[in-house]
């Protein structure tokens, strides 16, 4: 492939290679003499090309013109994307060195939101697991991989959502992915209805699907009744949304949702991969926090009372949810969980878990012990969102804009890819601090954002190192502040004087409980196995 | 969803849900009603059914219906899987115990080929990882998932592969479906020409892609080029396709299909996710095992030489490897190999590859400490190679059927789903041996098969309990031998007079060599960062 770019391109210009952009355009130039059809894109560019008709049989594609040029691109709208080499200090945390181990680092934009990935009970079940079964799983669950581990992981999941099955992916792309193209393959009729903001392993899963699509504005339940009602009930539906939007760190109305879908006949998927581990009594995730008191109260168990509405319980209403065991949970892995008719459905139809190694006995047994973990320390939840709420209402006072959220994450607006890197850079470099520009595709293009994500450690000393940082950061590089969006009318409800603020998802009350307000029942419960996790006996 | 069925159905059958069976009958019927048109693979039944026009506003959709008849599909025609309880002991590979700790078999058919997964210095850099960097990554690559230990695996996988860099996916079922995708996206007229047995990961990546695709016979170059010179050479294409084929273990001729590709300018997929670690002196697979002596002489630089034939190294000639850290290599996660442009185009636009947690520091560490351990251990590949001489020569001498193949895996024909359970349940219970039986969708029906993999610790002596048992299986279920075969004429070259039997790769010269033949560069190798995973500065 080399060979053939290389010679072509001798031929035509006389500095090929030498710099990326002289590069670009020689071997672009080629691209639209050989290939023109080809790179839709460029399509003014090539119409006006005097070589475009001189394609010849001798000649091959140029691949290489192509794939430089899309990376090119990125480069062009400033979405070229720079990794950070951050290597999380297990026994430093919430510290990270740089390439050099004593160049360190506060890390403030992880996902292991509550720093499980570094709890010793997590890394010594870890370890304990890979001195009893090795590194890896060795096969698919089918071949090798299905073991006495992952079978206890995929009932402490169910158990956590207090559903009758769950299944574990390798992740929960993989999982979203898989769970809307199987229905698509097997429902041909069904028709998804998508939260604008949905994740993109949900959108991508709902492409491969090939289902007709409906997507409604971000938390608009008007819009999507009336996207609902547009059809009999007896058609086959499904809304998809997330209970915490994790670049926004919106909130969707999980009960109104399935008031919806109860009325218009559809099955619901709610993706809670932000929200485990952070709301809910045991860390079940938003359909276990908005029926907080029955869930605290019962503990491990189902609740069987219904909460004042008569509603029954939102973990009940949700026909599938999906989880991540690589943010709160601290390791790697995704899962769905659900009524077992649906987990034994995916079990056996969905290629991206049939297809596919195990994850290693040792990452289910660390991430089971997450979960045992998480569920009894509700004080873990509770410092997390005291955090948070210290470093917002310390950014509040400073002006620096928060798009306004009733959740854990602290996103502070930029709204330009440019500084957004910028303001990342120079909080690294000049105040060892690291958080992440988010651009494009994460988000949109206009809407950059440095996405600030606090942990049970991120104690208020270090959130005023933070305040301070910021405060310089925004002063030197001369950063919008909320007066300024407020000039301009306001933006994603930053400055916005009709922005409704809504209340945080944990209240005064539920943040004052301790681990000894939760039903004992939590501690070291006995979990037994999943029929379904190996297949039902008929 | 639950209710609203429940509802229905206590309406209409006196025994709903008691028994599956006729739970499935009584929601069927009521799918049947409710929506006809979507259950298309019923339509015959639902032509037929009275209430097929009773659909109203009232009712939903028979979600559970559906999905219950489809799970019921797969035990009726015995393709409905049972997962068997593995649990695969560090300590006495290749051993495993079942649900009791007590309750001890010996593994044959796990994807662990080298048993690398159980190897001291993998399992110890496993958990050195842990104890500095915790459980998990954290994040995406792009939030704080990048670190040393993710670099130093990708400039491994790059050297082993002796390319310009490499990427790290969850898995290469991602990675295979990653690159497929992208392709189709960024050059939408690219034709692909794929192999009839390639892997489901190859075939959903390229129905993602949306591009036009030519599926030819197994191995079958003629029919390649018939397909290929259809097409100008300037058209872009990508031929696709395994080195070792994982359920027949045939085995591609990769500069044939080299040669092709560069006639007509193709580009050239190699999925060697099969082959890392058994083929090659380094385990760089069969692209590199073809080269064999020019790389052993090499080492871990790239040989200046050419071969016989003044061809380029097949390893220069591929353009995109995929491989896989979950086989071989002991661990979990897939990777491409190709050159730096390449990767840099995957990291920058793959949805598969952004969206997602990245893989554990531990499990990084742990595929690179593989890498290296492998690399310098050509005793381990040969190892495998006489076992499973071994294992096959008594095998044919029993008349027991083996798809004939020059590689590592013997795959003992069946040809019945049902026998092929009854077969593996029998090695299990009677003989403590585990083999899985492999049915569709995995393999075609008809063509089930006992799938045995023997490894370096698979010993003559654990092949003649291995043969005795198989023996007594195909003599008490009266499973067909290689004459029934003959006697029908043959069958995937088992009993088939004019099948061509193929050379082992391994030839008698090269399995001779040990470890003190390899170049002494490869032990210990100081191997640099590469650029490209981080971002490649302007």
């Amino acid at each position: 492939m080399y060979r053939l770019t290389s010679k072509i391109c001798n031929g035509t210009t006389t500095t090929c290679g030498s710099r990326l952009t002289t590069h670009i355009l020689s071997t672009r130039q080629y691209a639209s003499a050989t290939a023109a059809k080809t790179i839709t894109n460029n399509k003014n560019v090539e119409d006006q090309d005097p070589l475009v008709n001189h394609a010849t049989q001798n000649s091959s594609f140029d691949y290489e013109g192509v794939i430089e040029n899309e990376v090119l691109k990125k480069r062009q709208d400033k979405s070229y994307r720079f990794f950070n080499n951050i290597n999380r200090l297990a026994k430093e945390y919430p510290m990270a060195h740089r390439q050099s181990e004593a160049d360190k680092v506060t890390v403030w934009c992880s996902n292991d939101y509550l720093a499980l990935s570094k709890q010793p009970e997590v890394m010594d079940a870890m370890k304990r697991a890979i001195d009893k079964y090795g590194a890896g799983a060795g096969g698919t669950r089918n071949i090798a991989g299905h073991n006495i581990l992952t079978m206890k992981l995929e009932a402490e999941l169910a158990a956590l959502h207090k559903k009758e099955g769950a299944l574990v992916f390798s992740s929960c792309f993989v999982a979203n992915d898989a769970v809307f193209s199987l229905f698509g393959q097997k429902i041909k009729d069904m028709i998804i209805f998508s939260d604008e903001l949905n994740h993109a392993s949900m959108i991508i899963g709902m492409k491969h699907s090939n289902l007709k699509k409906h997507i409604f504005k971000h938390n608009n339940l008007e819009e999507l009744e009336s996207m609902l009602k547009q059809y009999p009930k007896s058609t086959p539906k499904m809304i998809a949304f997330e209970s915490v939007y994790s670049m926004a760190g919106s909130v969707a109305d999980i009960n109104k949702i399935c008031d919806l879908a109860e009325k218009y006949g559809a099955m619901t998927f709610l993706d809670e991969v932000h929200a485990v581990g952070l709301y809910g009594p045991h860390g079940a995730g938003v359909a276990e926090h908005v029926d907080f008191e029955a869930h605290r109260k019962a503990g491990i168990a189902s609740p069987s009372i219904k909460d004042n509405n008569g509603h029954k319980l939102a973990l009940d209403r949700i026909d599938i949810i999906t989880g991540t065991l690589g943010k709160s949970f601290g390791t790697v892995g995704g899962y769905v969980a659900a009524n077992k008719h649906i987990i034994d459905f995916l079990r056996s139809y969905a290629p991206g878990f049939i297809f596919t190694t195990s994850l290693p006995p040792a990452v289910m047994a660390a991430a089971s012990e997450a979960i045992r973990f998480q569920r009894g320390n509700i004080d873990l939840r509770t410092a997390q969102q005291k955090h948070t709420t210290y470093l917002k209402n310390g950014l509040q006072e400073l002006g620096v804009p928060v798009v306004p959220n009733p959740s854990h994450i602290v996103p502070i607006l930029i709204g330009n890819a440019d500084l957004a890197k910028q303001a990342s850079d120079m909080l690294m470099e000049k105040h060892k601090i690291y958080v992440q520009a988010i651009n494009f595709p994460t988000v949109a293009r206009g809407t950059e954002r440095l996405r600030v994500t606090p942990t049970p450690g991120h104690t208020d000393e270090l959130s005023d190192v933070m305040l301070d940082a910021m405060e310089d950061v925004f002063t030197e590089l001369q950063l919008p502040r909320v007066n300024d969006w407020e000039a301009q009318g306001g933006f994603l409800g930053v400055g916005d004087p009709n922005a409704v603020r809504e209340p945080n998802l944990w209240t005064e009350t539920q943040l004052k409980y301790t681990n000894a307000d939760l039903n004992p029942n939590v501690k070291s419960p006995v979990i037994q196995q999943l029929e379904v996790s190996s297949g039902i006996k008929e």
